[in-house]
Parts: structure tokens; C-alpha cells; sequence
């Protein structure tokens, strides 16, 4: 058995640091706040806003919800954000996605103020995420491969990194965070040719792709690190990654789980970013 | 001797389609201009602002620079691009950077209006280069190279593509269209173990890491597509770039020359590019 990249272990450990930082802001008379927006009830967005609300709760940072309307107009939609983004007490905003069809995401991801989008949701932060300007807000879900990575010592320097997966909220964003870190990274996906052999030569593999336990030992070198974005549920009903915990555990070096591995550490990330955006609006 | 990706042939080609959609153009009643922003009097500007003027007269676009004084302020050069930004006959602006230290341009960047920015200086198309929306403007280096692959039809689906260079002007723009494509992308730099096995695996080589003939043809795969977006001064004081172009011309299977390969496309772009930006423009 490999060594397991404990999420948990990680959450925790930006949790004593964030509760640290709210004592002090608190002192200087500041109280963190994140506003949630959701439009209408989606069970993952109702799943997740709970796993935030028991975080921020846990990590003293206050939590509102605004809960719209399904039916929601663009132009209403578009009134109610702005009010959040001109209300002071606010310093971060999480927004569900995907909104309602009837809501641009092309159009409102322009209206959420950069310095509040504490999920990387306006281009001004996707911007400093390819540029490597770390005054802005990466994704969360990459940022806690960041963090997985940065609390067991992972070495990047000059890894070879290969990333399953090109989406804007894995695949891409945590590509250029690999970069940053001086990793060199192969970005893969549904095209690529010989996905298992460029998998197998990694040194760390960073697994988002969307497909229950796609990866088996044959994408995994002997000793590699592998990293499971990946949430989904397996034949049997229960949680599963993108990677075939059971069949790559021994060959990984090391490896997290799901649950328990990136997904349990995203809330955290989230309150960091939360204290991040409060700290920079106080100045 | 490999087959020589000619930059000369793409930007006659793009030349060509060019004039005619300023063709179409003007019979609106609208004639297309771009703006040059200059600040001083580098050389390399004033070479670069010759070969655009030249190209912009060749597809009949019609060109303007605005020089200003080195040591204008910032807030001058900011209210002298505003009067651009606002000016209905200007449809492209490309500012020559760098800008001079007193001028912030992480202040200037967020001025520029988005839809008139050819050369991607505006955080809204580094993210759209990185979203992958084609609504934005990519710096012309990296869509130089794009257009010479499209011209000589160059299969990028699942292609084991390698960059060596990780620039926001070169490797990661680059990076992000060739994904867009379908490419496999690996994205190397100066602290990548065993650089040159890694470019020899590839089958399509981008170059853009600004050190004179670096890559010999120990990075070259026997049949590999070679692009390279160097352009240097050798030891004789002769144009080159960073590909050792005698040492690999027989190795590649196709490779651009320099000069004469991707920096002889990069104004075709910049006009092709105002044309987007007019047809945008003018809706």
C-alpha cells in the first residue's frame, strides 16, 4: 500500500491557519464574510453549500445564502449580484454553476467584482491564473490540488506532471499552478493518443476527467504521485474518483483517496480565499 | 532536406484573404484602421512598426502612430489610449511593450479597450485565449504559428505537441490554442529535466525560449514538425533563432526557417486581426 494524500489531513491544516487569521481580523474589527449566491435547488449545489457553510463555520468566517428564484431574470440576476458586490460587509462571492440557462454565464462572469470572486469565476482572475499573478483567485478545486501537493513536500521543480483533463475549472487552471511551481506539464484529454502510456510516464498525475475509475495501473508508474479530482458515483452507489482506487493503490506511490482526498479540502481553500479577499479589500 | 514551412507563403496567403474582406469592407462605407501606440524610440519597436506599416499598406488598412514622449506619465499615457479607446475610426490599437518602467502595465492593461486589443494585452482575451473563446484576440506570435499549421494542413488532433517556453507572448498562449485543436500539449521551460528528450518526442516542436540556436538536433525527433519563434543575433551578427536550423533541417520533417518562417507572419496576423476587430466593431 501506497502512502494516502489525506485531504482531511491538509483541510485541517488550512483550517488552523484560517481560524488564526479571522482572530486577527477580528481584532482590527473585521468580520469575514462570504455571500453564496444559488439560483434555484440543485441537489450538488445544496450538497455543496452545506460542506461550505459547516467549513466557514468551523473556520469562524460568516455565511449568507442568496437563494434566487429558478426563474430568474438576467437583468434581475445581474441587480441582485451587484448589490452584493457594492455591499462592504461582503468580501468573498461563491456562485453556482452552472446558472440557469436563461443566465449568460458570458455575460455575468463580467459583472461579479474580481476582488470578491473567490472561485475564479470573472476573467480578470483567469487572466492572473495563465499569468501566474497570484494577487488573484484560482479555481478552488486546483488550488486544493495546490495545497495537497505543498503540504506533503511534493517536490515540482522540473516534475513531470501530467494532467488528465482541460477544463476551466480543473484541467487548465491547475496546469498553469503546476507551472508556476517550475513543473514541467503535459495537459491531456479525450484526443490525446496512448493516453495510458503518457499517463505512466508521470511523476505526478493529476486526475481530471469526469469518468468514474477510468484510470487503472496501467496510467500509473511505479512510485507516482496521483492526484483524484474526480467525484463520482460508482455501479454500486457509492462515492467514487477517476481513478481505480483498489487497482492503483499499491503501484502509486502516493495517492488520494475519494472521498477524503481533493474534494475534502476545496471548502478550505474557499475559506482561505475568503480571508485572502477580505484582507485585500481592508488593505 | 526536410520541407520548409514558409512564413512568406502564409502571410501571402493571409494577405490575400485579407484584402478582400477590406474590399467588402469599404464598399460598407467602412475603412478599417489600426492605431500603433508607441512610447519612445526603441529600435526594435521601429523596426517591428516599419514591417506593420508596410503590411497594413499592403492589405489597405489604413494605419496611424501615435508617438508619444518616453517620459510621458502614466496617467497622460492613460488619458492619450482612452482617446483611442473612444475614437470610432480606430479598430485596432496595438501598443508596443515594454512600456517604460514609470508606466504600471498592470494598470494599463485593464484601459485597453478589449474589443480593439489585436495583440492580447487586455486580461478579457488572456482569458478568452485560455477559455478558449475565439471572440478574442490572441497575440499574433502564437496565432502566427497556428496559421502556419493550418496552411499546410497539419493534423493537430491527439499530436504530441511539446513547447519549449512558457511566456505569456509565446509558450502559454501557444499552448492553449494548440489544445484548443486537439493537440496533446507539454509545456517545458528552463527548470525541465532532460529538456532535449523531451522536445525529441514530439511530434510537433514549438520553439519560443529567446536563446540563439539552443535546440540542436538532439531535440528533434527524425521526421518531427519544427516551429520556431526565435528571432536572435547569432555570433556573425546574423538573424537566427532558437533552433540550430543547420543542425536540424534534415532531421525535421518540416521546419521554418528564420528568417522567413513564423516572425514574417506575425504582421499578417496583426491585419487580420484589425479586420476581426472592424467586423466586430461595426456588428
Amino acid at each position: 500500500m501506497s502512502e494516502l494524500l489525506s485531504g482531511k489531513l491538509v483541510a485541517e491544516s488550512i483550517k488552523e491557519e484560517t481560524v488564526r487569521a479571522v482572530e486577527e481580523l477580528k481584532k482590527r474589527g473585521v468580520e469575514p464574510k462570504l455571500k453564496i449566491i444559488r439560483v434555484g435547488e440543485n441537489p450538488s449545489d445544496l450538497s455543496y453549500e452545506r460542506g461550505a457553510l459547516k467549513r466557514m463555520a468551523g473556520c469562524d468566517i460568516k455565511t449568507e445564502v442568496l437563494e434566487l428564484d429558478q426563474g430568474i431574470s438576467q437583468d434581475d440576476f445581474i441587480a441582485e449580484l451587484e448589490l452584493v458586490n457594492k455591499d462592504d460587509s461582503v468580501h468573498g462571492i461563491l456562485i453556482f454553476r452552472p446558472l440557469p440557462k436563461h443566465i449568460d454565464e458570458n455575460v455575468v462572469k463580467y459583472v461579479v467584482a474580481p476582488e470578491k470572486d473567490v472561485d475564479c469565476f470573472s476573467p480578470i482572475n483567469v487572466a492572473k491564473v495563465m499569468e501566474g499573478d497570484r494577487s488573484g483567485f484560482a479555481p478552488c478545486t486546483p488550488s486544493a490540488v495546490m495545497e495537497i501537493l505543498g503540504h506533503y513536500n511534493i517536490d515540482l521543480n522540473g516534475a513531470n506532471t501530467v494532467v488528465l483533463g482541460r477544463s476551466m475549472v480543473v484541467g487548465k487552471p491547475v496546469s498553469m499552478l503546476l507551472l508556476k511551481e517550475n513543473a514541467t506539464v503535459t495537459i491531456c484529454h479525450s484526443k490525446t493518443k496512448d493516453l495510458s502510456k503518457v499517463a505512466a510516464a508521470a511523476d505526478i498525475l493529476i486526475v481530471g476527467i469526469g469518468r468514474a475509475k477510468m484510470v487503472n495501473s496501467q496510467y500509473v508508474k511505479e512510485g507516482a504521485i496521483v492526484l483524484d479530482v474526480g467525484i463520482n458515483v460508482d455501479e454500486n452507489g457509492k462515492l467514487c474518483g477517476d481513478v481505480d482506487f483498489e487497482d492503483c493503490k499499491n503501484k502509486a506511490g502516493m495517492i488520494t483517496p475519494v472521498p477524503g482526498g481533493v474534494g475534502s479540502v476545496t471548502t478550505s481553500v474557499l475559506a482561505k480565499h475568503v480571508i485572502k479577499a477580505c484582507k485585500l479589500q481592508i488593505g
